[in-house]
């Protein structure tokens, strides 16, 4: 019987929710699967550190399709225009199958804000390869897709270091 | 003004407290910095995938205390001899201050099986150097340690396939 791949979201306000992902392809590479992660929102402008360690991994590949910074108030046409074109993409690279793992982070916020449409990336989930395991990231998470999910985790954020007015900090923080 | 570290506590019954911590592990990597993970109740005997991924990145050094498989009912001595003596190498390792951010596994589990005394542990935190950042992970973490912890994610769990009866998949859940 092949292995069924399912379909994991990682919601809520806590942290830990695009760590987890990270996590996971770290542990999917080190069992030789192959790994994509497609960043909704982010950007290279934006300097993450993860990025630095993944690109020394060969089976994960990484790309973003966004500008790098948090859209706040409306979203605009390129952050749309970018979301789109990364949907299209994710697609395109789902029906090819050449991943096992493809995790689409802050995909979950580019619906909230209204980059994406909702139909679509529910077809999208459900059209996916049956060995195909899909992780999608970012809180606010629709119900539609926790309906179709096989696992849901929510980070609850009990008690944040925000709230003491701590700045960011780099390699811990992004 | 030198940036204090934290310390963040990953726990509750859902997936991607031990993920998060080493998503956390790789982008602190990836800025340079310089992490030490240990796991409590995991040893060499269970092959975890994420390890020959890490064994790749120069920065991260990880080390096991426990047997490698969950102890069911009652704690052996072994068992406690393992996570003693992992407790007793992570405070060494502190004093000496060469990492910057310290990933203790499953130490709340550690915990809760008796292995480890509480009043040690929140010593062991409280005396941290100011600049490392203290991650601990594990469901069922002490209230103690949360009233000392900057960063508490609960991670819940919503909906869980071990529920469909799928069962573990290698790079997956290990």
């Amino acid at each position: 019987m092949k292995k069924r791949g399912l379909i994991q979201v990682y919601t809520g306000k806590g942290k830990g929710k695009t760590t987890a992902a990270l996590g996971l392809a770290l542990r999917a590479a080190g069992a030789g699967l192959k790994v994509y992660i497609g960043q909704f929102l982010k950007g290279a402008s934006y300097n993450y550190s993860e990025l630095k360690t993944l690109e020394k991994i060969k089976q994960i590949k990484l790309e973003q399709f966004g500008q790098g910074c948090f859209i706040k108030g409306a979203a605009k046409s390129e952050d749309k225009e970018l979301a789109r074109g990364g949907l299209k993409k994710v697609k395109k690279l789902m029906v090819q199958g050449k991943y096992d793992l493809m995790i689409l982070d802050e995909i979950n916020i580019a619906l909230k804000l209204g980059l994406l449409s909702l139909d679509e990336v529910i077809q999208l989930i459900n059209n996916k390869p049956g060995r195909l395991e899909l992780v999608l990231t970012g809180r606010s998470a629709p119900a539609k897709i926790l309906r179709i999910a096989d696992l849901v985790t929510e980070m609850r954020e009990i008690k944040h270091y925000y709230k003491k007015s701590v700045s960011a900090r780099k390699g811990i923080e992004f």
